[in-house]
């Protein structure tokens, strides 16, 4: 049983990657940690009752965490995840309650106290592991691995021309997570934006009416409406689900091993994930960094598991 | 009944600050909240626990705070404090335990749940006040009042030219706490570097062997031992006692509302604390900052309290 | 008989500092160099040209200086000193030409051939001189002393709470002069502002029609008709005449050495200099930071020189 | 004909295309520029000198240019040069001096008298370039072209992993050029790192003995043997030449039309060249990028103009 926790900040993708990990044998989703990010923490944390009331799964915790990244001014991305960060899906009220801590501390005494270990799959902004590395870095260095969705490394960003999105909101929180010494993967944009699900894939779903695939399927057709005379943005890139898989099963990309490093300064190229790529470089590997997916067979898996 | 909770270094001063707390009628000390700065917080946690030990104070809860500050390297303060933080004084290990919840989570609990307002003082780098500014702005917002020791508003700084220790050890976190809106009351170097205490002052602890007044004593002895030769500093300043007086008796200094701002970038000038003191500036001020002190008035409440 | 080069942005002050610099027995103007600052160095050449034009001084050679500061977007202060920098001032072309060289050549080979020792007393931004110092810092060597009118020692900035005008606009320039190990003076707001001349000292310019006087009188009311109503000013600081007679006469003000340095990062004191005021610093003096300066004895030189 | 300037901190690689330049048809080397870089300016502008003696080109006007970046501490390559910067080879000391006008003065004579359009091929860090654009941009303004070598689109720096040494030296001047306006050809590391000479390829030649040949043979020689054991270096990277190359034949490289921005700031990120490659971008290309080479195809024509 592989037990991994969910740092996020719902989102549409994030909320396919919940349900993607969810549906996943084998994986034991022990609780959703939320950061402000693509929608601040409160609407997040929101949406991730909210998601877990719809499939049926309010045994799994939530933990709200932090509001503000550790520096810089927080920026949000309801441009493309709507104003409820969800598409504008409707959805009822949960009924269950966000956690008594918050998420760093439930992160700080699941560490603490679990004799299993446990993978941190970080597909929002880092604030909340920054903050636990700052707060009690023995706790944080009980952590497995982190699999993060965030940064590129040999492309260009999305939000700027050098940052991805999750690491610009707070590049000083990416930067400790980086230079933690916890084992690391990146999942960035030169393999999540391969990561491609278009309008003719959501065939799939026709007939499946099970709480995970119906969710799937209106969160995307949604989406798709959403976006509807945006020609330039074709599929939808499933950047977080791609994390789930990634941290499931590694062998979903091909990666390889690099010094990273995190930009935190400037008007360039800050937020930007900084591969050394030399040759002849003396830095140390710290990171393994995904570098390219098998779209077909990413997709198929995700909608194996979205589908059964 | 004044309620205060004191975040802290300790640190020789801390030490004092918190025995003149405990001291002082009126005043109930709620909790003490420790960070890195004189010393690590592992250490510093450690010689809260300690302290209130050696005063039976016990029933006071000591919550461990930040390891590290949000951003910068940690710089810590053993050349000034001793390698313990406490002059190298020799004190039993404490019988009592550190709180299970974090500072920051303890802090959190502690504002969202109090009926009555809670004054805090901060006599460390602001790191703890930082983090929970970021994580949960509601909880932070129910704080009555900070009264920091830290800055300098009309003179050099100590650690560099331009900055005071506290507030460069932290100067990101003091920025939080600076812009967050809460009533805010600055003291700094322009003060404590008046609140002298001299050798001679020992006297008023002859024949005073209260718990307060022999942990005192023994701690200003050692820290006197401690800098035999050191001439130039003369004195021991009352950093943090006095910003302790001032959140119970804010008359005790002289003070002025300024907009204050805190430098968290160049070489130069990190981590000093900016005061605009132009007749004709739009800033709204955001800070009570203390200018001037009776030093003699101070030292009399101080050494009345403490050997009491 | 000294010999100063005034490098400068004419500025309303400027033009003073200029009139009385000529106006001194003894001293020998050998140059005006101009720069970007109070007004673009377009217009601030302009001025510098009508000046000398208008007190019959075209034989004093004017070379024109940096459009730009070396690495920030450049701030002007027509507001202070009117669109044309002279107040409104309706002067008439003038006849000569500016230098063939660009201020910044002009002021090496000056340096580099001169058999005499020059000052030189900067009254603008240091743009001209940083630059001299990255491009040909033998030449910048000979300078036998820079006396500038900038920065702030004990007191707050102007154009922000922590930075004099001429700083801001060029700090990385200004650090470059700083570090740079030629002998320097600096004459900053703490003196400055206290350098005052009211409007009943015009009084003093009665019956005098010298063309510096006449000059001077018509600056001067211009400038105060323009401030009609603006109570909060007062008199009009002359920081830049100043400077001069500093560098003319250093006992004019009171001074200390210290050791400076100049911010050129950060949101709040960017363009402050810092100076280090502590007793236990191990850092060297560069430089000597007038500190007081009695306002009668100056304005009464100044008077004087002007109307004689 | 083609008229260019080469400003350059020669070096090895800058003397190969110092040579190229001169034995191209068609292409007048108007003069040549120096600047601190590969070695410091004292010892660039000696090999500038240097080099044109031993082919006889003493015709051609030297001017010596910035010793400083116009605001980071100066960085140099002698590892990778030759403590003298031609990769120790003895030369006879040049008779011909220095023009008496520095670089910056020199440039700005020359692009406001020169009743032909003038191409500047930058082939060392770019501070007389930039210190040209903040000093007189109208005289920056009239360069018809500025082709450099410098950067990195695509591939990691090669002094640090996100910079190109060029670059790395005068962040600050590089962004002053990107931003200029003028018309911009990039030569960066994505092709110069693939223009290789290898030791077999020194057997072109052979039995050829003008002055061009001669000098270039035997710099190539001595670079080759100063490497010795050095495997990782394999061959000799001509990234100098073919920025001569690219600005009189733009073809003979694959470039496209990009946003191009300097990070001047930053620990991870400074000096790093950011292209926008975001097909959504809004940011409007102000740069053509070289982004590959047949490296046959321009050694063939490198070796051809050399050894004949």
């Amino acid at each position: 049983m592989k037990r991994i926790i969910i740092d996020t900040d719902p989102g549409i993708d994030d909320a396919l990657a919940i349900l993607f990990a969810l549906g996943l044998p084998g994986v034991s989703v022990e609780g959703l940690t939320t950061v402000s990010g693509n929608v601040p923490v409160e609407q997040g944390t929101h949406n991730a009752l909210t998601i877990l009331e719809a499939v049926g799964r309010t045994d799994i915790p939530v933990a709200k965490g932090a509001a503000y990244p550790l520096r810089r001014r927080l920026i949000t991305a309801e441009e493309v995840h709507g104003e409820n960060g969800l598409a504008g899906l409707n959805l009822p009220q949960p009924s269950s309650k966000v956690h008594d801590l918050s998420a760093v501390e439930w992160l700080r005494h699941k560490l603490r106290t679990s004799l299993e270990p446990i993978t941190i799959v970080a597909i929002g902004p880092l604030t909340n592991l920054g903050m636990l590395y700052c707060l009690d870095p023995e706790a944080f260095a009980k952590i497995e691995e982190i699999v993060f969705m965030g940064g590129a490394a040999f492309c260009s960003g999305n939000t700027t021309s050098a940052a991805e999105f999750n690491i610009l909101v707070d590049p000083d929180a990416a930067r400790h997570v980086v230079q933690s010494g916890v084992p690391l993967t990146m999942v960035g944009l030169d393999v999540t934006q391969k990561a491609t699900l278009f309008a003719e894939d959501l065939a799939r779903f026709e007939g499946q009416d099970s709480p995970l695939a119906s969710f799937a399927r209106r969160l995307l057709e949604a989406t798709f409406a959403k976006r509807t005379g945006k020609i330039e943005l074709g599929g939808i890139h499933l950047h977080d689900p791609l994390a789930v898989g990634v941290a499931v099963n590694p062998e979903i990309v091909q990666s390889k091993r690099y010094y990273l490093a995190v930009e935190t300064e400037g008007e360039v190229a800050v937020g930007q994930t900084v591969v050394d790529d030399r040759p002849w470089s003396k830095n140390e590997p710290n990171a393994t960094v995904a570098v390219d997916v098998d779209r077909e067979r990413f997709l198929n898996w995700f909608l194996d598991v979205l589908t059964h």
